[in-house]
């Protein structure tokens, strides 16, 4: 994911809609273009939830019935054939590893897509072929996208050292090169937030010297404005570069690189280590000049080239037509660009994989769902999101076509843990009568969260507040019902950081701040019920499993970095979350009523 | 620390024994050389302990008096002094970041320190110059060291890929370089165990390949083998390489060296990540031979140069005399020199600074501890710990001098959780009369376990067994009493990996073959009284900091990698260490037991 997804690990703040995100539409506000479809909606939902119950009065049986909120809530009822198919998309899903297969097999093969490059388009005809050959229907549509090209870079630290020490460092995608190609020494100097360096740019400190963002790892959402923004920011007061520490919890060396605002000075990621090599000789000169009488400086070198709209990528579109109402869509999918290190199996190749899984099992069942299924992979989500754009432009809603809910997946793929949800337009129009949030947990509670097969207890089954993402933005901006398929946090906070720091990386803090705990308290009695398994060792010391949690900084060890490989997962985790999946489409595929 | 020292992480096993570690002397178990000091030695340390109990019949006040163990067990009391000196230690230690800041301007100036290195010189005249400055007698003494120098190296991914895909390697120490400077093309071969070798070995599948050790991460001291003794083994076979899985349980693509026996063979290292990677195309080429027709092939170069006892290097030996018995000589240490990778500031860098910290306080005490106090920084522990025989060879014991006391630290620096420990050949001989492990426990939980001012609440109070170390080895042979300081492992299983990684990281395995559970049961109570802290949020979920556990499986995030940089623990874990490694020295050296 690139930073326009913030709000999809963490909920979308102002900070980070300055920063370029699309909001998402938040509930319970509803606008008035949309009032005309209310009534009918809702009395057509209304009479689906009727339906439902009497149906499955008469036609579900036993425990498949029993699904119920406590108290006055209103209570959801299934018909029996959901059960039989979602047990038949679980079970096909975890029978093999094809999903991990072929995500290793593309990327072991072609490496790292970004948009624009000769690896993409080769992986999508790869895609394409192999989506044909599980007899799918498919189709591509172009979109135009920015092309970035790395080409030669090199940090390195000239003194006061022992003579030049290479950095581990990444151009940040859209930074220009250095004026000169054979590159840019100048003094560093070092911020750790926009106050700092407005204060030390107004005393004339940040003029011909290159600025270094070393700010410590607190989450993505609150961090990465560093990433996107520095290089704007630090022009004003004279800089000639800015360096920007990799956003993440923990780097050993891996740098993180990422999507800069254009600007006109360079910008480049460092490793967490070297940002505090270079922020340690800084501070040394500035507190002991006598001692450490050289101010410390680098050799940036950066050969990047832009070259904006001159590539034609495109977007792949898998359809199975629905059986009942096929002209209501619910679309499943993730980004098959990447960034240009590692290979892009966690961002975002699974997420398109298990979309492609969902499809396929789905077209296996007896009866394709009542609604019609694509699955998408978008193109250039890391350079903009053009294929979302597109994508949505080539299939607005018409008097017979619409989509009905919107499914991405753009947080990596580890355990599952749920989705996060956004109710369409049509159903926050009148909250009183329909929740789809609550069905949708009611669903969650009652097929997924008491199943044995997957990952662990509850896997997959919780539905969280503040559905979105960066393709699928401009559909949840036109009223669609939006999710995000969320894994859970493969190290979770604080162990994502030693988890005995405590200056540099404030973990309790951070663990204070996490939106697991702000965000969802409702769901955490039920999380912590579920997941504190307890094991009992040879003596009678009591070991307990880490709380499973929705991903959030974990999935920063490996986010835009060499590190981005098949080795983040397993293909047990790729199955569970294929199922999982599966059984969430199903039910918004399967359903009647509007989410 | 080198494999050699595998034994102070994890206790020694045959296999690591037959790996090349010098075997430390097991408990309870006295030769007979030694018998004739047996009698007069704990005649004195019986006297020692009546005078220390009389003493503070009358001298010692109130709380101070009051460490004993429960039950039958002999009641160790302390002089007041002994607490006196060690708030003085502890505050001293605390007071500022000069351990922290020195380490940093040393490794940030002159970097990482091979043996044979200028740079490792260069830092050796660095310490000796400060050590000077700080009014401590120092001394250097010479010791021939082996030099193997990197030099260019590469590996390559050939087919069946994208075309030549650079790998993330690091040749592995005292490798011979490839035959040909340009390199060696070849096709790679994966196995995961000895028995596997052998198996395809003997059925001529290694003769002409290049044999990749894919070992998945389990511990240390189980999976160095493949990186000490590969290419030995696969020579056996008429393997042209060996490459060999990072051993850690992370590796974000960074990739760890360290020793390999000399072989006629080249060996390397390379990521996890890349690792599996060659894994998995050699597997679909194995599985499928129809689809994936080209056996996977790299493109291995190495220009490594070895030059055995080619250069000098220096011990540093910086002492304070005994007040009362200046023949005792208790020494405390870590070694000087580290992997070319990284700056050495873990391994072992931090570890000589906190010894330097340690004399640094003792020698502002009113007045020295009785015994004579050394610190020694031990040259080329990563090239055969030639400097931990020399020094042993040029202080033997004598008549008026020994040491009685020997205290390493190569295992990291981050919260100190302790120390290893082994009673000296003269304690164990009789072992009814005095306990020096039950003494020094009592001291523990005496003088540190309720301190409020260190990282945690009884944080370096636990003592456990299997004291030792590569530099102390020799000492150890000799019967001193040997100890290894402890941290905290700063990503405790089974937080080091992902925790949900169930097939290719067994970590439930793992966990139950963690030296903890297996080796200090005794301890297991009292550690998980003081570090389970509840801490109690918002909703009434409860959550729980990991336990505290001795350090094992996070070191190796940053071990021999370019990783081990000052980025890897924080000021104040540097100054908790440096106060726990003065208050276990200055115990020792007060003390007139023989330990």
């Amino acid at each position: 994911m690139s930073e326009k997804t913030n709000y999809s690990v963490l909920p979308t703040t102002a900070e980070e809609t300055k920063g370029g995100s699309d909001p998402i539409i938040p509930q319970q506000k509803a606008t008035s273009r949309y009032r005309k479809f209310r009534s009918s909606l809702l009395k057509l939902s209304v009479a689906a939830l009727g339906l439902y119950w009497v149906f499955s009065q008469t036609h579900g049986g036993g425990h498949r019935g029993g699904c119920f909120f406590k108290g006055k809530k209103p209570k959801y009822t299934f018909e029996g054939h959901f059960q039989d198919n979602i047990d038949k998309l679980v079970a096909g899903s975890l029978e093999s590893s094809i999903v991990w297969d072929r995500l290793a097999e593309m990327t072991d093969t072609y490496g790292n897509r970004i948009a624009g490059s000769d690896a993409l388009e080769k992986s999508i005809d790869w895609i394409v072929e192999n989506v044909k050959s599980d007899g799918l229907s498919v189709i591509t549509e172009d979109v135009v996208v920015d092309y970035w090209e790395r080409n030669e870079e090199s940090l390195y630290f000239l003194s006061p050292t022992r003579g030049p020490v290479k950095l581990h460092m990444l151009g940040l995608g859209f930074s220009v090169p250095t004026p000169d190609t054979n590159g840019l020494e100048a003094e560093v100097i070092v911020v750790n937030s926009r106050e700092e360096l407005d204060q030390i740019g107004e005393a004339g400190e940040v003029k011909g010297r290159i600025v270094l963002f070393n700010k410590p790892f607190e989450s993505y959402s609150n961090d990465v404005i560093f990433r996107t923004m520095g290089a704007t920011w630090a022009q004003e007061y004279g800089a000639v570069a800015v360096l920007v520490r990799s956003v993440g919890p923990l780097s050993l060396q891996s740098t993180h690189t990422g999507n800069s605002n254009a600007a006109s000075i360079p910008a480049a990621s460092v490793s967490i280590e070297d940002a505090q090599l270079l922020a340690r000789s800084v501070k040394r000169h500035q507190q002991n000049p006598e001692k450490f009488s050289d101010w410390p400086k680098v050799k940036l070198t950066m050969n990047a080239k832009t070259a904006l709209k001159s590539k034609v990528s495109r977007n792949i579109i898998v359809e199975l037509k629905g059986r009942e109402t096929p002209e209501e869509v619910v679309v499943v999918g993730g980004h098959i660009d990447s960034w240009d290190v590692g290979s892009g199996a966690v961002d975002d190749g699974a997420g398109c994989f298990i979309a492609w899984e969902t499809i396929r099992q789905l077209s296996k069942l007896e009866q394709p769902p009542r609604r019609t299924v694509r699955a998408v992979f978008w193109t250039s989500e890391e350079n903009g999101s053009p294929g979302g754009r597109v994508y949505a432009a080539n299939h607005p809603e018409t008097n017979t076509t619409r989509h009905v809910f919107a499914f991405e997946s753009d947080n990596g793929v580890f355990d599952p843990y749920g989705i996060r949800f956004t109710a369409g337009r049509r159903v926050q129009e009148d909250p009183e009568k329909f929740n789809s949030y609550e069905f949708l947990t009611a669903a969650g509670e009652h097929f997924i969260a008491s199943r044995k097969d997957l990952s662990y207890p509850g896997a997959g089954s919780y539905v969280l507040p503040n559905g979105g993402g960066a393709d699928i933005a401009p559909l949840c901006k036109q009223g669609v019902a939006c999710a995000h398929f969320t894994p859970a946090d493969p190290f979770p906070l604080p162990y994502s950081t030693s988890p005995y720091f405590i200056k540099d990386q404030p973990s309790e803090d951070l663990q204070d701040s996490d939106p697991h705990h702000r965000h969802h308290k409702s769901h955490h009695r039920r999380h912590h019920r579920h997941h504190h398994h307890h094991r009992h060792h040879e003596d009678d010391g009591e070991y307990r499993d880490p709380p499973r949690r929705p991903v959030d900084s974990g999935y920063f060890y490996y986010h835009h970095t060499e590190a981005d490989t098949m080795g983040a997962f397993t293909p047990d985790q790729v199955k569970s979350s294929a199922a999982v999946m599966a059984i969430w489409t199903y039910i918004a595929a399967e359903s009647r009523v509007e989410l």
